[in-house]
């Protein structure tokens, strides 16, 4: 590697947008590796530090390179570095955790306390070069395209989600049909969910989730979404919720349509607090509810990868747009419009 | 068994209070067994149904005899029934179940879909002789006095709630220290709770926890809950949170203290919808939280049961008041302005 | 129903063989219903009662009608029968449990200790009419015909076999490709198992094998099946080992290709003890191990309906023969020979 | 620390036998720390190694020093450690995993595919200072004496043990009464197991196990223990076996006693491969085995000291000797006749 500076998608101030600029290449530490970047996706939150929603006014310090989700090869290793070698071709586990907190020692670093984000609190990877503890990646299979690999950590969300518990044989709806949601669509029909209902209110996404499994596609803005649910599972109601929503209208008719002694999988970050009616839909119910953040390192890796190669779980659907890593604003705007899947940012010519 | 009256406590009508009046022995049908009653004690839903609150007006029919937690012996048993003898001592399983649902046909009957409750939905125990399904009775051990064998019914919804998980070696706050909540302290120490925070807003009550096994009682009207116990528990955190006081305050406190990855089990109903912050307190947290309902029939009554029988659990401490039947309303009274732990009424002379 | 006698397979001596003769069609009791036989599939227990080997001639008592698979109509209730009617199509759950035994009383009844079988214990299906409890009867859909219907009787042994724990995304190996084996590769795809090695002495079968899901075959007689097996998982082993086979080697060469904390279940049976190397294979390896037989009560029957419903598993390459009942001589036959994966018997002519 | 030198029981030749002598305090690396060791418990290994049995031959290096169960004083730090500091007071997770391999990446290090063990694969700690990798130190709190402290490690294992899954209101057998089995019969104890059976061949264990729980105790070679278990739980048998004795046949009463539908869990190691009855002790019971081995890293360690600093745990009648380290001749010689129960090696004067 000889460049000493390359092109990035920086946020430069703490305002909303971002520019494309150079910056260095970064420099490996001695447990590190230097990522050559051959796609990375772009995720919601990426949208929300472009747009400096709350959160991210925050969150975030500039000036900082964007970008989490990454697929490319290692050209670096840090000199304690035995566990890879410049030539494999890695994922990014984009949390990097402490180790030394009380989730991290009981096998919770998905929830560790003291969590660092790629792109979010270090450099990210909407660049030409991503710096990484060695630690937080992920070997992939050369089948894997890089903008099919890239998108293991937003799946792995996903297989988190719909995996809490069995689906085999089961009926599931899945609460909002972002991304994410397509996502635990592929995941839930690849693990053999019976029945799949999906709710989302842009048509686009209702069509790309019949695309990705489901069996149903309701629109609230449309359909009766509870009494339809109920009345093709002749009152029983549902085994599992995913919610991916984040909309508190969406949960509210997960809960009515969720079976007794179902099981609930929250993922979807809503804009505040929520009311729930806990006797009737959560004592009474007998019902389970699992808050799912992050993947579990690397558990979900190993199951993430394998439906993938395995071909039980074609993600091309979802993989609606490719761009030039240079042209992230008419991405963002896409993003924004919601008329789209996924959109994969390839290196600048 | 001659007589064919017997004295009972009778809603007679819809509004507050009851009656203590005569009504007759009931009559067994083939699958029914005939219990002459020795100990029924007073669960707080009995107190609901006194005074007739708005659950109550819309639930109970009248005439009805109130009562449900009970301990007898068999005096009688219908002709199919060839499980229970007269002369064996039982305790009561309180919800009859339908057998036929979708939660009945895959192990959950504690939350079948048409449940009828013992005094709720039926006549009650609150007097000489209760008629029950033989299914729905528990053979006691003799060595159990009836005053604590009629406890197993609040007793199975504060182990199922307790040890939803294994408790061994892990931190405890049970949230409300009423009387399911004063039985899940003995619970959770007699399962190897390591240690266990008791909140509530009665010094009465938290003395009680103290004879409970609670290591550590806080009063939220006094002490600053939330940062004691995380001060205690160096910052971590608890791994369980037990809710048993309906409270959405007590409910926002046990967010708050519970670990990342941690547990947390609701039995306490509330009275109405309650606000959660999913986002910090659930999701990002990767808490589960489990609904819990009823016993399960019969694995929870084979655990509470030997907890007594071993002398693991000792109840007595919570039996504070003994009474005859007969003089029920100022049971109420007591139960009423909080001066009690469980109230065992007995055999009108 | 007119008529008093019908054609049944008879075991009617404590030997060899079978006959095809003139029995009373049987009388329902109050809790009974009657099934007219719409299909009715041999399972190698149904060989061992015809071939009379040492289990079958302990346990057989005869004159009694064999066969327990079964699909059908329901033509007549007993008085006390509310659940169903006839005109009903259903199929049957085979175990008659007991309901009051320890197991069946801590929702275990798939091992209840007293365990009456259709066709083993009591009189069996492959006749005209078969006499059922009707607590033991499965609603099926009418989009299943009758001799896949009849399937789900051993698919719910392969169900509850594979999914002991979740295989999405995990590799595993199907120890023996008899027709549950056959059934357990269909439930793994369906499933979402990344890699489904399988393994047996015949190439028939490994033929069928292929065409139920598995992504690899090996005949022991021919292929070094551990060292293939760790070749292609790179050393790692398999997530899960389903054993089929009741085969001591195979047995052996599934521990041998476990990977280190994985899991084992166990459903063939075999000719007596086994020698197992517990340190190296259970103990160092942190391995789990669970027996099955029997399914859920009826947990199982909803997670193998709905795989068959829904499309997710076709159980139609697996059904090679149809005959009529009267030729179950000839039915047998093949099965002795492993020429076949399921034979359905048809009502005869 | 000024020491260059410090006496250290020494396996110096590849034959039965150790020696006291001097050997060089260790130095450590950047990532390591120094224990200043302050009670060395003795291990059924260290006696294997000891006596150079057949295992210890094939894998044990000459010169090593022995030791590895440890409690004592931080007293140096590498330059990369922050996570402890001199003074801190430790105990030792002596399996140092390699976090690269399958089973590390998938959160289950005690299975880990190239574990090195203290004092089998590394110096140990019967000697003044132990070298240790700073993230297999866990801080201790100062309330536990150290010959209590060290024995943390062994108590781990049957925490795992019995803690596979939930003891609380449960009947469980232990097979053996060694120091593991009854440190096990602590634990079942003090997490609310209802009933625990015992057995061993040493009337002097049986009587410790006494003190540590057991509710009976059973000498196989007096008492008909398959017999007396069942007529205590009136035929039902046992819900949970826990086998730490590796002899083959206490593991067969094992099965023979344990319920349908029950668990065993598997520590001790036998002297060669075993022959179980399958079919009718797993398959037909539906019965769940556990193979354990080390602890997990660090889940076990929170519950395990917990236990202890809680005092529901005491583990003082247990620790039957305390002697000088240079007097481990003596020490292994009361193992080697099995009259103690843990012995605690001190500082040499």
């Amino acid at each position: 590697m000889k460049e000493e500076m390359m092109g990035a998608v920086v946020k430069t101030h703490p305002a909303a947008g971002a520019e494309w600029k150079q910056v260095p290449v970064p420099r490996v530490g001695p447990e590190d590796i230097l990522i050559e970047v051959k796609a990375a996706s772009i995720c919601g939150t990426d949208l929300h530090i472009y747009e400096w929603d709350e959160w991210a006014s925050k969150r975030i310090r500039t000036p900082q390179v964007m970008g989490h989700e990454t697929a490319g090869d290692v050209v670096e290793v840090g000199q304690d570095v035995s566990s890879l070698k410049p030539g494999d071709y890695v994922s990014v586990e984009t949390h990097i955790t402490c180790g030394t907190c009380y989730p991290c020692r009981v096998g919770r670093a998905e929830v560790c306390s003291s969590t660092k984000i790629v792109g979010v609190d270090t450099d990210g990877s909407f660049t030409r070069y991503l710096k990484l503890p060695a630690r937080c990646a992920w070997k992939n299979d050369r089948s894997l395209p890089p903008e099919i690999a890239t998108l293991q950590e937003p799946l792995g969300n996903a297989v988190d989600t719909v995996l809490a518990e069995d689906v085999s044989g089961k009926t599931l709806v899945v609460l909002g049909a972002g991304p994410v949601g397509l996502l635990a669509m592929g995941v839930a029909k690849a693990s053999g969910a019976a029945t799949i209902f999906a709710t989302d209110v842009s048509e686009y996404r209702l069509g790309l989730a019949k695309l990705m499994g489901a069996t149903f596609t309701f629109n609230p803005l449309r359909d009766k979404v509870v009494e339809a649910i109920l009345d093709i599972t002749r009152g029983d109601g549902v085994d599992v919720v995913i919610e991916m929503s984040g909309n508190p209208e969406a949960l509210s008719q997960g809960f009515k349509v969720l079976a007794p002694g179902g099981r609930l999988s929250l993922l979807g970050l809503s804009h505040g607090p929520v009311r729930i009616d806990l006797n009737n839909e959560v004592i009474l119910k007998g019902a389970r509810i699992y808050g799912i953040t992050g993947r579990k390192i690397f558990t979900t890796w190993y199951k993430s990868s394998r439906l993938l190669t395995s071909g039980l779980l074609d993600l091309k659907p979802l993989l609606t747009h490719r761009l030039p890593m240079d042209q992230f604003a008419a991405a963002m705007d896409l993003m924004r419009k919601g008329e789209c899947g996924k959109i994969a940012l390839l290196p600048a010519a």
